[in-house]
């Protein structure tokens, strides 16, 4: 591989999922990362923010957007993606990889795909539509929720098996809830604490029943989903089942095969825990059946395949290079 | 209130569950506290090991049996109680109440009350049974999952109401793995770590089948549920659904009927965090209609109301004191 | 003892030491609590605010001052309690506890006392002072690290040992910041996180030192003192060390003497670790010589002795109660 | 750089040092990761007690050495690699870098290196003596603790400035300890917990001491040292300070000028936490001046810095390759 090819822009780069996209892209070796915008620390070094990064980089958060880029990765939040691309005038040639929610497909989409501001979006899920991804223009990153119910789902639903309503239950990290100051967010209060909040709400079960039933023929169950607070930072685990009436091993060869060429998706014949893949861009699967149900356990780090690492996958699938590229990362493990 | 009025001494009185217990009773208005035998740590003040009782006892270890109590509480684990009871010729004057699993009824139980060792046990949820529990001579103190889950249904049981298919996830801190050192106990493993475990097969969905069996009269559905290890040391959350079709006002009255008289048990308009509870015996419970769904959450200590505490209540009962009695805590809080 | 003798009131009881008061007060045999003022939550359950109180008050967050009490607890912050005196008009039949620094002495005390508002304030550290607490009408209630660090070396300045320059570490959980959010309070960033502050520069050490030097007649030597924020709630733990001719032997002496009728400090043998004082009002002290230097371990919870559990303990010398009355507390151990 | 140039073994690989050894070499573009040798776990895959490595590598643990390496790496723990030495014939062209403390100068070495078993082992230490260890054949890698103090103090000794008593206070995470099982490894005990250890005593002050000593000329101060264990995984914090009778100015200065050819060292003019190098390579430095002491603030990752990062730097070295080889990491930054 030769040098630097592609130059990549941040707009939002002082919160969390800027951070990792910082801390990739830097380490990625064919990008250049030539600007990170923030309207909040603009002037400021970067590793005044992401303090991490003394040593790394003398990059300054600026407040100017510079057009003179390939790639322009937004992580500004849920609705001010929406702004942001209405505000400003952007070439279509610069390929956008938003990480809200704004462009992401939802139940109600008509097509496969999300028109808004001249511009296509693709539901950035490579273990879904990698083939789909390469040819896009623009993607739209999905959820950290999202992205580690559908990996648990998707053979089942390739093949049609997503008969019998289903429950999931998960546990995220602190840091899927960004940056702000707020009571759950308190270190005092959050440290030995739990709690449960959108029970059967939350608002990421719109992606995931728009990618299951696009996959199979019949009307897709109900999707049942608790998802908890946990008191860590980093990291999603989920616990999916459903009726499903094959056996284990046929569980397994249907799994196995669905993600054969897929490179961070591993499936694991122990219970897995969630520091397996906290500071990685995996997903570890792992199945189990009991009675007529299978179990199926999903565990991801939120920040990066559940965001900024799926955003560089993505990148890496847009412009050609190899999947994995800039994504072999050394697991934090403790 | 008058003077001391019981004798109580502890078997298995170095664990976990054996320590929330001295810590209880030393400071129990109505009881002297005997002795703790432990056959590991005899010969020890009883502070070398639960360090924090510094200043508060001058009690030791002990590896003899002093049959001159009114009380005695079996802190020995699972399948160790039995072996205990076959082994001493325990004058049924002294009443027992056990920790473990070794006389809880279960599903197959074909009466209400376990019999053994020319005892019978009852099992100690007074918020189930409290009569029977009053005129008791042994109890077998309920698990400490099975206790937040019962308390959760137990209103929808008593009303023949449990029709549709029971789903459970739940969480529980370290300690209710017990002293025990293993890879999973390990700080290392387990700081900002998860992992479920014995998912759809849970050991105390016995006892709670048994119970809510008992209460309604229509067969029970099935219980799904997934326990899941958490990085925090006290404290079980559980969230239970199950489709109602009332509203939420009428199960809010349902459940602030249920649990007026029981004084550990309380209704929170407001979702709960698991420190509400920890380091107190309460359980708090909050309801939620989503659909046709009614959401259970309920938490508890897992080592008060989840054990110790509410052994403390059951002798409370037994030896007709006030149900509250020594167990009006200090909450943690942080 | 008879029934409720004291009616009390707490200033500023939605923050985290009136809430630790509003605990402790609830469950004290002698107190009845009259009111608790907090202009931010007027109006509000009490149980809103500190959500483990749910089911034991049904007290409201009030912003107006009751003056019917015997003792008023100011919880308003550091600056704040001296403009709360200055524009209330209470009588001086109303005893002040205050928590702030604001009315604590420092090195440029002239007196014992602090007078201001037509009162006289007495340094609550009843190790230190009893009689003179005993016999006070206010006081000022000594600072967390000021407690860990004086009792500590209170043995040693009242022997006039302190010659040599004294060095402290001291560690302190999150709770020690109070609940206002801040970038060092998120648990994103605090959990497993350390830093130091204020190093060699802390404010406490000016009550220390006035403590210290109001003891011993020559010149108290140097204290430099590094603080650090740990990655945990409750409790402090400090490590001193200074020059000491005497035998280990020796200084367990004339600790175990100093400490003979304090019944909230107890010297350990062993090496104590923190978690044997959280939730508790205790200070537990452990002592090591190794070569010229003794080394002072000394461990509290901040928010109890070194805050709203010290509060009590003087109020309860105030009004000639038993100093232990209510502060009997269960451990969290875990 | 061309295709795989270094053969490399692993002895120890089941630890947690020989866990981080793998993580780096399997991610290093120059080296092949020939074997990993292990007593208890021979038999298994590495992914089998290193889960995060799973779907990274398909080695198995072995417990026969090939010899047919250009180096090997000791991860066995004090005393062992002394025994692994005195067993296996090793030829000397395999070069040895050793993670214990067996082969570490200490203050009675009377030469610079520590010769055994037809060895010559130089302390590993690269901001130290980077020319001896390039042109060394073994490698004594520093301690944890050890790396911490020695990068806060090398340029005062550079200088002949270490005139003073020296005092220093540092929290470890648990992996310093390793992965074996004891009360103070489990996480019912350690979680929110804190303690002292080897107060004044710690065994790293013997190669600290030697370092020291041999870059200054006059006799060295007593150095104080004050180690903790913390409530966290991974990294050290360390505070030091001693007497110093120039500006900040010209202490930064000194620092800046010491550290700048040597890239792993970065001096921070904000105050650091210790997640900023956390799952990094790196040392961050923190200067301070408070009255006539300088204070210095110095954070690593225990086991990258302070273990196998730094091995792997030290290979780096002996290999002529580029220092920051596969050393480049993501930070875990939460």
């Amino acid at each position: 591989m030769g040098g630097v090819s592609i130059n990549a822009g941040i707009v939002g780069g002082a919160g969390y999922t800027g951070g990792e996209l910082i801390r990739l892209l830097l380490n990625h070796p064919q990008v250049q990362l030539s600007f990170v915008h923030s309207n909040s620390q603009a002037g400021k070094p970067v590793h005044a923010v992401h303090t991490d990064l003394l040593g790394d980089t003398d990059l300054y958060f600026t407040d100017t957007l510079d057009q003179d880029v390939d790639v322009l990765f937004l992580c500004v939040g849920h609705g001010a993606a929406k702004t942001f691309m209405a505000e400003q005038q952007l070439p279509v040639s610069i390929k956008i990889i938003d990480l809200s929610q704004d462009f992401r497909w939802n139940e109600s989409s008509k097509s496969d795909a999300v028109s808004a501001y001249d511009r296509v979006f693709v539901y950035g899920l490579p273990e879904l539509q990698r083939q789909a991804i390469v040819k896009a223009e623009n993607i739209a990153n999905p959820g950290c929720f999202a992205t580690a119910i559908q990996l648990a789902l998707l053979p089942l639903a390739k093949q049609n098996l997503l008969a019998a309503e289903i429950h999931v239950s998960g546990i995220t990290g602190s840091t899927g809830a960004g940056q702000s100051l707020s009571p759950t967010s308190h270190y005092s209060w959050r440290s030995g604490n739990l709690s449960n909040y959108k029970v059967l709400s939350h608002q990421h079960l719109h992606e995931i029943r728009r990618t299951l039933q696009g996959l199979q023929e019949q009307a897709l169950p109900d999707i049942n989903f608790v998802p908890y607070r946990g008191p860590f930072t980093r990291g999603i685990l989920c616990t999916s089942y459903t009726r499903f009436y094959q056996t284990l091993e046929q569980a397994q060869e249907l799994y196995t095969t669905y993600y054969a060429s897929h490179p961070f998706v591993h499936i694991s014949t122990d219970t897995p825990d969630l520091k397996q893949v906290v500071n990685t861009n995996k997903c570890i699967l792992h199945l189990q059946k009991e009675g007529e149900y299978l179990v199926i356990t999903s565990i991801i780090d939120n920040l990066l395949k559940g965001a900024s690492g799926q955003a560089v996958q993505n990148m890496n699938l847009l412009f050609g290079m190899p999947e994995q590229l800039g994504l072999q990362l050394k697991a934090t493990s403790f």
